[in-house]
C-alpha cells in the first residue's frame, strides 16, 4: 500500500520516470504492475535496483536488512535510497551496515496508510498534507537529505527530521501502542464472538479498526521497538490498572477523573 | 445527544404531537428548544411528564432511578415510559421498582451514538438502520412492548429483544471494554504528550475517538456494569500480558500468533 501509493504519487507529480518493482509475492507484484502502479518487475532486489536513480524500500521493516545486503552490488554509486518503515532506529542502523555508501541513504516514515495493504489500497493522494518524519545521520549526506525532503514534498507531505532513536520512542506511544491495544481488544472480544456477535457499534468497530492490520508488517514493527513498546505498555498498564481499581471498588471519583483526564489527553496529544 | 436525535426522528416520522423537554441542565434545554428539538421545557421531571402518552428518559444511567422516583406521582396511569441507557439491568430494576406500573416501562438501548454528546448532536437519522435492543421482563406488558418496538421502527432502526442481565454481560464486551481501553489509552499517552505532540496519526485518532466521550454518562455505565466490565477488563489482561510476553521475549511466532487471531476475532464479532 505505502510502496504503492509512494510510486503512484510520484508518477503523479511527474517527478519520476520509469519504475521497475519487486515484491516477494509474485502475484502481488504482478497486480501492481496491472494497475500501472509499476512499469517493469524484477525477479529480484538486485535487479530491481540496477540502473536506478532511487531505490524505495517498501517492506516489513525487519526485511531491510536482507535487502539492503541483497542489493548492494547492483546499485548505481549515485542512485538515493531511502524506506517507508514505522521504525526507524533498526532499519537505518542495517541500511547504513550493508549498503555500499551511508551518505546516500536517508530513512523516512510517511505518517500514513491504514490497516489495508498490498497494490489495491494504494492511493496517489495518500500523503497529501500528511507528517513525514525524515531520520538523517552524522553520516547522511546534506543533498540526499534534501533529495528526500524534495521526493516527500513533491507527493503533498510535510517533511520533518526526527532523531531515528527519538522517532520510535514517540511512535511507540502514538502508533505502536494503539496497535498493540486494538489487536488485544480484537482477540480478547472475538474469543466470544458468539455470545456478542451482531451486538457491536461504531466504539468497537473504531478502536479495533487497525486490528484489520497486516501480520508480518506490525510483528516486525513490534519486534523493531521492543523498549519503547514495552515502555508504552506499561504505561497503558497503570491506567488499565488503575480503572480496574477504580470499577472495582465503585469508586466514582476515581472513574471521573480517569475519564477527565482520557479527555484531555487525547485533545494535547492530537493538538 | 441520543434524547434529542430520538425526539427528532420521531418528529419526523409524525409519530408523535408535542414535545416537553427537561434537562438538569437549563442551557442546554433552551438549546435543544432553540433548535426545535422540543416545543415546550418543563423547570422539572415531574413536571415534563405531567399528560404525557409517552415518556423518554434519555439520562446517564444512574440517573434513572432518581427520575423513576420524581414523575411516579404526575405520571398518566396509561403513559408508555422507556429509556435509552446503555446499560440495563440496573436501570429496569430501578424503573420496575420506582414507576406505579412497571407493565408499562420497556427498557431500550439504541446502539447508535458517537463521542459527542448534548442537542447540537443530535441527528434525526442517527437510528436508521442501526440495531435498537429491548429488554421487556416478565412484569412488562405485550402492549406496551409493541408499542415499543413500534416506536423505534418509525425511527428506522431494527429492534430485537434480549434479557437486559445477558444484555449487560455482552456489552460489556462490545462497547464498555472498548471504550474502557480507549479512556486508559488517551490518559496513558496524554502522559506524555509533550514528547509525541503532532506525530499521531489515524491509528491513534481512531483508537481512542470514543476517548472523548462524557464523563458522566460513562462513569455511570462503568458503575452499573461493574462485574460485566470486570471480566471484559480481565479478558483483555489476559491478551496484553500475553502480548507484552512475547515482546519482552521476541518471540516472533507468538506476536504472528495474536495478531492473526486479531484480525480474525474483529472479522468474527463484526459478521
Amino acid at each position: 500500500m505505502i510502496g504503492g501509493s509512494l510510486a503512484a504519487a510520484l508518477r503523479q507529480a511527474d517527478a519520476v520516470g520509469r519504475f521497475t518493482g519487486f515484491d516477494r509475492d509474485r502475484e502481488r507484484g504482478a497486480r501492481a504492475q496491472t494497475l500501472g502502479i509499476v512499469d517493469d518487475l524484477a525477479v529480484d532486489p538486485s535487479d530491481a535496483v540496477a540502473g536506478a536513480d532511487l531505490v524505495i524500500l517498501a517492506v516489513p521493516v525487519r526485511a531491510n536488512q536482507m535487502v539492503c545486503a541483497a542489493i548492494a552490488e547492483t546499485l548505481a554509486p549515485s542512485a538515493l535510497v531511502t524506506d517507508v518503515g514505522s521504525t526507524k532506529f533498526e532499519v537505518v542502523a542495517a541500511a547504513e551496515a550493508e549498503l555500499p555508501d551511508a551518505s546516500r541513504f536517508c530513512g523516512a516514515h510517511p505518517l500514513a496508510g491504514s490497516e489495508r495493504s498490498g497494490p489495491d489500497a494504494a492511493n496517489r493522494d495518500l500523503f497529501r498534507g500528511r507528517l513525514c518524519i525524515l531520520t538523517p545521520t552524522a553520516r547522511t549526506a546534506a543533498a540526499t537529505l534534501a533529495a528526500c525532503q524534495a521526493l516527500w514534498q513533491a507527493v503533498g507531505a510535510r517533511v520533518i527530521c526526527m532523531d531515528a532513536a527519538r522517532h520510535d520512542a514517540a511512535l511507540a506511544w502514538v502508533s505502536h501502542l494503539p496497535h498493540a491495544v486494538a489487536f488485544a481488544l480484537a482477540a480478547a472480544v472475538g474469543a466470544v464472538a458468539d455470545e456478542v456477535s451482531g451486538l457491536s457499534g461504531g466504539g468497537f468497530a473504531d478502536t479495533t479498526r487497525v486490528a484489520a492490520s497486516d501480520v508480518t508488517m506490525w510483528r516486525d514493527v513490534f519486534l523493531a521497538n521492543r523498549a519503547g513498546l514495552l515502555a508504552a505498555l506499561d504505561g497503558l498498564g497503570d491506567e488499565l490498572a488503575a480503572l480496574r481499581r477504580a470499577v472495582h471498588d465503585g469508586d466514582a471519583a476515581a472513574i471521573e477523573t480517569l475519564i477527565g483526564r482520557a479527555n484531555a489527553g487525547r485533545r494535547r496529544v492530537m493538538g
